[in-house]
């Protein structure tokens, strides 16, 4: 697997060229090391990592396919006893400092490329989709185990804890984010940070959460309510969900991203909520919670099969509440396949 | 607090020019805002926020000192309608492709800075160390009762799920960082990942941990050892916390961070585990879990009076286990105030 992605990044690689990675994410994903820190040096034909003595036995272990030298310094290390050469940055990772740094200490010649990595990851492989996969499946677990648990009185922070202690015990390495949990007004603040806020009847509790599995995230969001809902909860909820299914409908290889988009706006100004949807609608998933392709930015592109995204529209009513509905999914070219199997209907607690 | 802090920063800034703040943690510690995606421009007499509508409602309530605007965009937000200026930025943080898209679409004279905030952030005031001191606390007191609970079969992973429970019921929002365990041989790996190893008599216990209150972190370590030590677990166990009291022990305000270091290394090297020493010393605590000042790259800079900073040596025996002893502590004028409140002998479990 590790040689495989660093063949497909050698093809973009000229003889004579080199790619100078610093983007940890891109790193584990070219080779599978997990350290904190490294670099990774890349040639039409050859590779090399660097890392601290901190990681030599880690590095050995994970990266056996590949020569790593061990120190702190790793343009010296990896750069300094090169002819004199091309050498393509992440421009998008290494801050202007480091650049000015490798410039003035080394006799190449760098440009900054932006993007080459993380284009390479979009479109996932069988042991990533798995992955995702085993993470939403321990996510969803969690979550309907606790809102089995969940009662009036209950901070946002304790039902937090308990979602996330779930997950771990379900298996998760770690938890994908900061979970969201918000309730009552909380709920129309989008990406709220739990409080002690006491759960009451009538609350709305939005719940943005996921699990990682082996670096690999996992992104879901379900509104529901405390008891029963007042009207304008079941209507906004309805509306939401409706825009949600909306999109996913439109979904299948080859679509352009505007028309997902256009579909649950369509669908969210015929409810007359649109403009209560203020932030994107969804993003790629993968070793990071957030990766390319992101909607929004690549409106005429079209969505390739085994991409990993997120569809996640919401309206929030300041004050008041707010719903986001928020699924993983696998695109391929029938359609989708779901990864995140939580009810759609507005659950009672 | 909030506006004390942008005073100190506009101290360095001249008239008619503009710090552009891109650092989440830098923003974080300038105004108290905590969202996720942020930037602030800073003149001499003035401060304005840039953030996204996710947080439209949590910047108004988190810093209503300053003026905040909405949308995506933060480079045209702040810097488009201003007069041509000298801009810095930081160049620590702002990467390459930012820089030049900057450069590319303002009329400004930008220019980059590095480590000014990072600066201001090394000496802490006193609402700093007690969130620190209380993460520390919540910290310890997790790992005195975990180590009740320690049973041989328990896997690296449990005893971390446990640990990490612990910290969150004691009050901590979050952990500081991921936790290490690593038990048996894996103890000689400086960095290592939690994993299924199951507990063994004879074993090692190394961890690595701390709880974060409310942005501030902890990070101690300690190495414990399961059953009755052998004879070389008992005396490397004593070189590494005899290094660690001969460091400890010249802290205070005023020497050289090379000094503190001089002493560490003279005891290991009288010990004869200088060569197991492989990385450094110890680092600033703070809104980050590692910043300045780092031990290593501030040889002749003296430690300043309310520094947060940790000491950690360590040696390790390569397949076979390793120790390292950690605390953070407050340095002052006498001496320093030690936050961390574990006990230093070899704990057999």
């Amino acid at each position: 697997m590790t040689l495989e992605r660093i063949s497909r990044l050698q093809l973009q690689i000229k003889p004579g060229q080199y790619f100078y990675v610093t983007n940890l994410i891109n790193i584990r994903y070219l080779t599978g090391f997990t350290g904190s820190n490294a670099a990774l040096l890349v040639s039409d034909s050859n590779a090399i990592l660097a890392t601290d003595s901190r990681y030599e036995i880690q590095v050995a272990t994970q990266v056996p396919e590949l020569p790593a030298v061990i120190g702190r310094n790793f343009p010296e290390l990896l750069l300094s006893k090169l002819q004199k050469s091309e050498v393509l940055v992440e421009g998008g990772n290494l801050s202007i400092d480091a650049y000015q740094n490798l410039v003035a200490s080394l006799d190449h010649q760098f440009s900054s490329s932006v993007g080459v990595i993380e284009a390479l990851r979009v479109v996932k492989d069988e042991s990533e989709i798995e992955l995702i996969k085993r993470a939403c499946e321990i996510s969803t677990k969690a979550y309907l185990d606790v809102i089995e648990t969940v009662r009036v009185g209950q901070s946002e922070k304790f039902i937090r804890d308990v979602l996330e202690q779930r997950m771990r015990e379900y298996g998760a390495d770690d938890i994908a984010f900061a979970s969201i949990v918000a309730s009552g007004p909380n709920s129309a603040i989008p990406h709220h940070e739990p409080t002690d806020r006491e759960l009451q009847s009538g609350d709305f509790l939005k719940i943005d959460f996921g699990a990682k599995v082996d670096g690999y995230h996992a992104d879901c969001t379900r509104t529901a309510v405390v008891g029963k809902p007042a009207d304008w909860q079941a209507e906004l909820h309805s509306a939401v969900t409706s825009a949600q299914e909306a999109g996913r409908n439109t979904i299948q290889s080859g679509i352009q991203f505007a028309e997902v988009e256009k579909a649950v706006n369509q669908s969210l100004t015929d409810s007359g909520y649109r403009e209560n949807f203020t932030h994107g609608l969804g993003h790629g998933v993968g070793l990071a919670i957030h990766e390319d392709p992101f909607f929004g930015r690549v409106e005429a592109a079209k969505i390739a099969s085994n991409t990993v995204i997120t569809i996640e529209p919401g309206a929030y009513l300041k004050d008041k509440g707010g719903v986001r509905v928020e699924d993983t999914i696998v695109v391929n070219s029938e359609g989708y396949l779901n990864l995140t199997n939580l009810p759609y209907e507005l659950l009672e607690l």
